[in-house]
């Protein structure tokens, strides 16, 4: 094999070779791009597609002069090899010293950091507008594709490039395929471009008012040089459609096609020890295994997907199982919500999966179609929460998107067979727009290595089958309450309106149950339940008194574990569960005002516009001290997430700390 | 004229007739809503194109069997007459009485309420899936149109039509033209299909996979319901594309054709008093001003509005003096600012101008293009905050949108003046991404009447030129200290660390300013100040003790107006113009322990999630009573400003009680 990859440190040195050198340096590209992914996983598949055609950009366009923006990013790790970057994917010492998208930071040749679908054609449109209006004469070229065309926004740029009337190149990478596979009735449309070498009058992007071309083969370095170098310092706006091969290079890929290709890991399947249960794909294989078992009886019964099914426990086995009762939108996240909201209205049952990061695409139509039309509809939504994950996939804002909401019932369950409760109500009795964030890895290594056994009474279950479980920790009201300091008279005065107190008379949801010596009626709390919403009331899941602990779907473990911390101080604390994040459970919260002055919320995403602060603001007119624990206001990228909880002080001792200093002063 | 519309009370009635008769029912349709809109006003223009085509709907299908969803609701008046509303357009007792939206709370015949564009096409997809899955045989029809046809959201509808393999009928309502004008390549492609009568092989609709008729009269009614019978129960998506005249009917609208048809004034302009100045008018025409006066010296700089320019003050005038200097992207919040971080990327400097509702569309794009890549860009958001309109257009959630966004600067002046400065700030030194909430109707009051004269000291004056305004309100300190109830003495001393109390003391950004007896420095605010932004420190414009109330924006005029208040109750309040709810000013609010013990915020937005729900979070480790108020988290419909302020306890009176209860328990 050649050595042309270890001499290219920038675009310079690529253009010193001759475009009959550049099929070798393909080659050289690819067997690198196959051994990094190998090692360290990655969107091998789109860009193994892409080697040849960012090669010959390369070769073209003169970066960062001309500006190259790629979509979403998923295919520029070879662009990365060549502006600067190779080592961190040729030497095993640096992998992973190049994030996996384009980062300004790292290089002048990345424009963004882009880790959502279709947005390159708008972010390229702009930066034309801004040369053309300030007099340069530079490309800019955005290269889009892979699934990520039928995106929304992708349109609205394309209807705009027309307008600019000055340079613009959209290379549109057309590998067949989307994550999963493509969907939606213009690939049809794009099939017929293919098999009529472009000359087909059926050209959706002719009819957006732009011109184009077809390049056969995607993957031809010479084709793709004469291309660009025609296109190159056009006066109007160009469609460069090239077909290449996805995951060409990589033999399954090349046989399978399948979302495999996506993400690809780094052992091959099978060599590789039995997956380490994830909580995304368990939780997620859990729900899409109840509702399957319904299908049969509930024709209106569907799961949408816009796009990666795979990720979230919705595997090809089930979808193929599940029939007409699975929809893949493709990435349209928009449309999905929408199309939900249809589905619910005309008297279906849709429950659309996807991540927190890509919900947000969906915000108005969640608002507009979903909540304020009050369609019965489940939402699931996974990876909320802080984690290690890049800066364009942070879920720590999930509780601030759909917690704020109006009318839409958000559920934060803390075990699975929990979420499975909330399930079957949001897609059942509920009647109304629901929020379900699918447990994390918290939760499960609590479910798996039995290291929080807990008790969890929710209301659901007080109002119809009693729960077995052990209910000793709710029994218990042992605790010393001599230390609990009065600070304001006014405030004790509301507080202590005619109930006679004890710590387990917070134990909302638990009426009924047999009582200890000293604990009270709650019926005054369970008369105050919300109507038909069991989830509506907070759980006490461990009596205390002097400090209760709330800690949000995620963060139950640890508030559990920060009570565990406080018992080690002589101060038993309160623990509840909340089980949701859209209403405040205020009859809840009034007792506690009773035998409590320290009351802490522990959530595991944004503080600002979460979940805490809406206690701490119920309280405010109160003495009693209202400490939150959550994320700070910010997007951090690919920090683990131990440090980010040490950033955060979301660990016991901390909590514990925290707690003790405002009980004592 | 004919007396048919006085016997149709539903589709029923209308069915009886003959389709000779139609044109006739349009006459008396056509000529109803040109009373109703000279009356009460509403969106003549595009309801006037489509009297026709409703009615021939209709006549052919079977609502409510048959689904009908018209996006948007911009072209719905018809609908209503025809399905038992007709009063509330033809009875001036009853004007009103139906909204101008579908509402299924109002008729069996709608489905939705809607008021963003674009999201029929996947709303009729969820009717059609659910009608397939659960064995119905009714058609779904989608009516869109009007320059909703450009919105993301609708292609992705598009996309998914053509695969859903069953009944699916997309009326397209060509107009051409949009609010203002339709914007976009694709419309090329439109004009040529009305130019060959449907026939030319460029078709976007085919290109989606979709069957497709055209229509060229699509104010005939023999026309459209021979199409409309055509594709009635046909078993796949088919889009009929119908030509129609705007505002038919109206002699300007059909002369100008310009976006005054999009909402009609009651009153002819001709014959009107001097418009009422406007608060989103006034303030959007003195930024267009203060940024066109820049044009020449700044080539970069660029406005963008996607849409609905004339409500936001950007005039015709304006925008033809400004050239280049001004893009209207149609109906495309997401691409509007995905293009705006591309232009700021390349060096220009946009402002991109829409409601706060609207801007909803555009969540995920703010938070990953925009701030995510801390591009130098401004977005004007109109609007925000409580208000009468319609729960489709409410923006009581910017603060919670906007606010919580990491790495977004978010400002609220209380002033024109103020807000001339944070744009100057915003498209000038800031070199960050920048939201501005245009001041209110309430901040225009103050201004107008002169009703809250006040002293707006910022920081950036305090940083530079000196302001000269009357400071008596500051160097004041009169105020009684003695019923100030300490109420927790670990605060007290957290508070007390080293500062010599005075209540003036809190002044942040008052540095320099000739002092009264008994003032300290506040240099040890200043240099707390936030790095390069002159908005971070909150100003405090009248000093007090015992209780401080800070007024975020438009609520800062009812801050001012609860202190007056509690002065006739003998406490002198502090008050605070944040000036911004991007951070928390925590060394004001620091200073701000030594006095009070009271702190009130204000807001006219939702509370939960919005901005003093954070200050009550800051306060909640200390005995600081917080008392947040604002609005609660719901969408109301067209409910007067006045009536919500009462609901909200948004009142002096009401403000100032509350805390008088806090400060004396």
């Amino acid at each position: 094999m050649s050595d042309l990859l270890a001499h290219i440190d920038g675009p310079d040195d690529l253009k010193r070779l001759y475009v009959v050198q550049l099929p070798a340096l393909a080659d050289e590209i690819r067997a690198a791009l196959l051994r990094y992914c190998a090692a360290k996983g990655g969107h091998i598949g789109s860009n193994l597609g892409m080697v040849e055609a960012t090669i010959a950009l390369h070769y073209v366009f003169d970066s960062p002069r001309d500006r190259i923006v790629f979509d979403v990013s998923h295919q520029s790790y070879v662009h990365k090899m060549l502006t600067g970057r190779r080592l961190a994917f040729t030497d095993e010492t640096l992998f992973g010293s190049a994030t996996g998208f384009t980062n300004p930071d790292e290089s002048e040749h990345d424009s963004f950091v882009l880790g959502h679908t279709g947005t390159s054609v708008s972010l390229a449109c702009g930066m034309a507008k801004a040369r053309d209006l300030m007099g340069g004469r530079n490309n800019v070229i955005a290269v889009i594709g892979d699934g990520s065309l039928s995106s929304a926004v992708a349109f609205e740029g394309l209807n705009e490039a027309a307008e600019l009337n000055g340079n613009l190149i959209i290379v549109f990478n057309d590998n067949e395929m989307s994550i999963a596979e493509n969907h939606g009735g213009m690939y049809a449309g794009l099939a017929e471009l293919r098999a009529t070498n472009g000359t087909s009058p059926h050209n959706l992007f002719r009819d957006m008012g732009l011109d184009y071309r077809y390049v056969a083969d995607g993957n031809d370095t010479s084709a793709l040089v004469q291309a660009f170098e025609d296109v190159k310092d056009c006066d109007h706006a160009t469609v460069v459609h090239i077909h290449t091969l996805k995951g060409k290079g990589l033999d399954a890929a090349e046989e399978g096609r399948v979302e495999s290709n996506h993400w690809h890991n780094p052992v091959p399947a099978a060599e590789a020890a039995p997956a380490r249960p994830n909580a995304r794909k368990t939780y997620g294989g859990m729900a899409m295994d109840a509702l399957a078992a319904r299908f049969d009886a509930e024709p209106g019964l569907v799961v949408i997907s816009p796009a990666t099914p795979g990720s979230n426990g919705i595997t090809r086995q089930w979808r193929a199982a599940a029939g007409r009762h699975y929809i893949d939108t493709g990435i349209t996240e928009e449309h999905a919500v929408t199309f939900a909201a249809g589905i619910a209205r005309a008297g279906g049952t849709p429950v659309l999966a996807t991540s927190a990061t890509f919900f947000q695409r969906a915000y108005d139509e969640i608002h507009q179609e979903f909540a304020l039309n009050n369609v019965p509809g489940t939402l699931l939504v996974f990876s909320g929460g802080i984690s290690g994950t890049d800066n364009t996939h942070s879920g720590a804002g999930d509780v601030v998107m759909f917690g704020n909401v109006p009318g839409l019932t958000c559920l934060a369950p803390t075990s699975g067979e929990e979420m499975l409760r909330m399930l079957a109500w949001a897609t059942g009795d509920a009647r109304r727009p629901v929020a379900i964030r699918m447990p994390g890895e918290a939760v499960l290594a609590g479910e798996r290595g039995g290291e929080y056994p807990r008790f969890v009474a929710t209301t659901a279950e007080s109002a119809g089958a009693q729960s077995d479980v052990a209910q000793s920790d709710v029994a218990q009201s042992d605790v010393a309450q001599s230390d609990v300091a009065q600070t304001d008279d006014g405030a004790m005065t509301k507080a202590d309106n005619g109930k006679a107190g004890d710590a387990a008379a917070a134990a909302g949801g638990t009426a009924g149950r047999s009582r200890g010596a000293g604990e009270v009626s709650v019926d005054d709390i369970a008369a105050a339940s919300v109507a038909g919403d069991p989830w509506a009331r907070y759980t006490v899941t461990r009596a205390g008194s002097q400090v209760a602990i709330l800690g949000l779907g995620n963060a139950y473990p640890l508030a559990e574990k920060a009570a565990a911390s406080l018992d080690d101080a002589g101060v038993r604390a309160t623990v509840i569960d909340p089980h949701q994040y859209s209403t405040i459970d205020t009859a809840t919260l009034d007792v506690l005002r009773e035998r409590h002055t320290v009351v802490v919320t522990v959530e595991d995403g944004q503080l600002e516009g979460g979940w805490g602060g809406k206690i701490a603001s119920y309280y405010g007119d109160s003495p009693m001290r209202v400490l939150n624990f959550g994320a700070r206001k910010e997007v951090t990228d690919r920090i683990p997430l131990d440090a980010l909880c040490k950033r955060y002080r979301l660990t016991a001792a901390d909590i514990a700390d925290a707690a003790l200093k405002a009980l004592h002063g």
